[in-house]
C-alpha cells in the first residue's frame, strides 16, 4: 500500500468507534501570543497512540488461529494486545527479560500470552519474527509497516477536525510510525516537524546520512523513543515531504513533562512530553501568528517521579 | 442576586477567556451500554474549577487596595490566588497551620500573601473574616456565595454544548457551591444528583433534618470535601430543584480514583473521583439508555499515592 492521505482515512474508516477521539487544549503563556494547542493522545485506550496502529494493521487482515504476535514491552505491546481482545484474536507478546514485572502483568491482564526471553528488546523482536514464521501469526510491526502507520496517522486527521488552519504540528519520534501517518494525513497541507532527543537522533542521522543507520541511543526518553534505527517507513516520507528534525536536550523533556503535570494533571511519559520540550526549549519557536499544535503522545509512566 | 440560569449565563460572559474549555471524555464499559460522558475539570487551570467562581466573585466587584481574602490552603485559595493574579488584584489567603508547605509554596508562587494561622480551617477563616472587616479586602467564600456558585455553574453550560440530550449529571458535594451552580444552571433540563463521601454526608444530613446541620467528616476525600457544614446556598437550591444525595463508600472513591489513572493518565484527587464512585459502585445504577455525565472536579493530588 502507498501510505498517503488516503490510506489514513481508510484507516480512520476502518478503525472508528474502537478508539478514543483525544482532547485537545490550549496551552496558557504561548510564546507569540497564538494559541498552542495540545493533542491529548496519552488520555487514548491504554495511555498511547499504538491502539490506533495496531486496530488498522489486525482489521486490514484475517488473522489466523495463531492470531497475532509483536514485541514489545511497552506501548507498542499494550496497543496490540489491547486490539487483540477487542476483536477476540489470539495475541502473543515477546518481550525482553528486562521488562519490569509490572507490565508483564499488564499485558496478561489484557488477555496477551506473553513470553520472556532475550537480553535486550532487538531479541525479543528475533525471537518473535522466528516464532511468527513456524505458526504464521500476523506480525504488528511496531512502527515499520504502511498500515500501522496509517493508524497512528488518524490522529491527525482528528486534529484537523478540532484545530482549524494549523500551521505547525509538532510530534517525538522513536522508530517513526506516528510521524509518518501524520506526515501522510497532512502532506500539502500543514508542516510536520519531527522532535528528538538529543540522545535518540535516529531520524536526524539518518536524514544526515542519507538513509537509516544505527545510532547510539539513551537518556530519559529512551525507554519509548530508544529505537536504534528509524524505520524505512518513516525515512521515505521524510524525505518526500522535506520533514525537519530537531532534537531536544533531556533537560528540555523533563521541564516539559513537569509543565503537563502542573498545569494539567496530567501524566505525561518522556517520550510523550518530548514534542513540548522543542517549544519550551525554544529549538522550535513559535513565529509571529503561527498556528501550532504539539501531540503528547503517551502516558505510561510511574506518576511516583512526578 | 437569585442563582438561577440567568446568573450562571452572566456568569460566562464574566469570565469568558479567563478559564479553560475542559475536555468531556467517554468512558468505556458503560453500565448499560449507553455511553457515560465524564467532564475532565481537573485539566481545569489550577487543577480544578474553583477558578470559575473566583473569577466571577472578583469581575463582580471593584476590590479596593486591600484586595481579595480567602481562607483555604486548598483548591479555593489556588483558584483566588490565580484570580487575583491574573486580574492584578492583591490577594491574602488565609491558611491553618496542617497545611503542608507544598500547598503554601504554591500559594505564594501564584503572587498570594499567604497567613499561616488557627489549628484548622475554621480558625483560619475566622481570622480571615476578622481581617478583612479591619482591610476591607472583599471576602470570597470557597463556596456560600450566589456569585462563587454562579462562576462554578458554567462548567454545566459548557457540558450542555458538549453533550447534548443529558439525562442525569453526578456531581461530588462537599460545601456545595459547584453543585448549586450546576443546578441552578440546569433546572428543568437535566436532573442533577449530588455524591457525598458517606464519612462526610453534610448535604444528605441537611436534606434529612430540614435544614443545615453541623457533621462529622472523615475519610479519603475529607481534606477537599470536608466542610463540616453545607453552605445556605447549596442547601436552598437543593430544597428548590428536589436534589437527592447519594452516599458512597470510601473504597468506592479509592476505585474510581484509581480507574481515572488507568484508563486516561489522568490524577484525580478523591475528592475529584467521588462522584465517579457512585456510577462504579452502583449506588447511581445507570438505567437504559439514560445519558449521564459525571464531573471530575479536581486533581490536586500527590501523584506518588497512584
Amino acid at each position: 500500500m502507498i501510505l498517503d492521505r488516503g490510506a489514513v482515512e481508510q484507516a480512520a474508516q476502518r478503525i472508528a468507534g474502537r478508539v478514543r477521539r483525544t482532547p485537545v487544549v490550549e496551552l496558557d503563556g504561548a510564546p507569540s501570543g497564538t494559541p498552542v494547542l495540545l493533542k491529548l493522545e496519552l488520555l487514548q485506550r491504554t495511555g498511547s497512540f499504538k491502539v490506533r496502529g495496531a486496530f488498522n494493521r489486525l482489521l486490514g487482515t484475517s488473522p489466523p488461529p495463531a492470531g497475532v504476535i509483536a514485541a514489545s514491552g511497552g506501548n507498542h505491546g499494550l496497543g496490540v494486545a489491547h486490539a487483540a481482545a477487542a476483536l477476540g484474536v489470539r495475541a502473543e507478546i515477546f518481550v525482553p527479560v528486562s521488562s519490569p514485572e509490572v507490565k508483564v502483568e499488564r499485558l496478561r491482564a489484557l488477555g496477551a500470552e506473553v513470553t520472556v526471553t532475550g537480553a535486550y528488546y532487538a531479541d525479543a523482536l528475533q525471537a518473535s519474527e522466528a516464532r511468527a514464521r513456524d505458526t504464521g501469526a500476523v506480525v504488528v510491526h511496531a512502527y515499520d509497516q504502511p498500515e500501522v502507520a496509517a493508524g497512528q496517522g488518524t490522529l491527525a486527521l482528528e486534529l484537523e477536525e478540532q484545530a482549524d488552519g494549523l500551521d505547525t504540528v509538532l510530534v517525538g519520534v522513536g522508530g517513526g510510525g506516528l510521524i509518518a501517518g501524520i506526515a501522510a494525513a497532512l502532506e500539502g497541507r500543514c508542516r510536520v516537524v519531527a522532535v528528538e532527543p538529543a540522545r535518540c537522533p535516529t531520524l536526524h542521522q539518518a536524514l544526515d546520512a542519507g538513509a537509516p543507520v544505527d545510532v547510539e541511543v539513551g537518556g530519559v526518553a529512551a525507554d519509548s523513543l530508544g529505537a536504534r534505527r528509524i524505520g524505512r517507513v518513516c525515512f521515505d516520507i521524510a524525505r518526500r515531504t522535506g520533514m525537519r528534525s530537531l532534537l531536544v536536550q533531556d533537560d528540555a523533556i523533563v521541564a516539559a513533562r513537569r509543565l503537563l503535570w502542573e498545569e494539567f494533571r496530567v501524566t505525561a511519559e518522556h517520550g510523550g512530553a518530548t514534542a513540548l520540550g522543542a517549544l519550551l526549549s525554544g529549538v522550535h519557536p513559535q513565529s509571529d501568528g503561527e498556528r501550532l499544535a504539539v501531540v503528547v503522545s503517551g502516558g505510561n509512566t510511574d506518576p511516583s517521579t512526578l
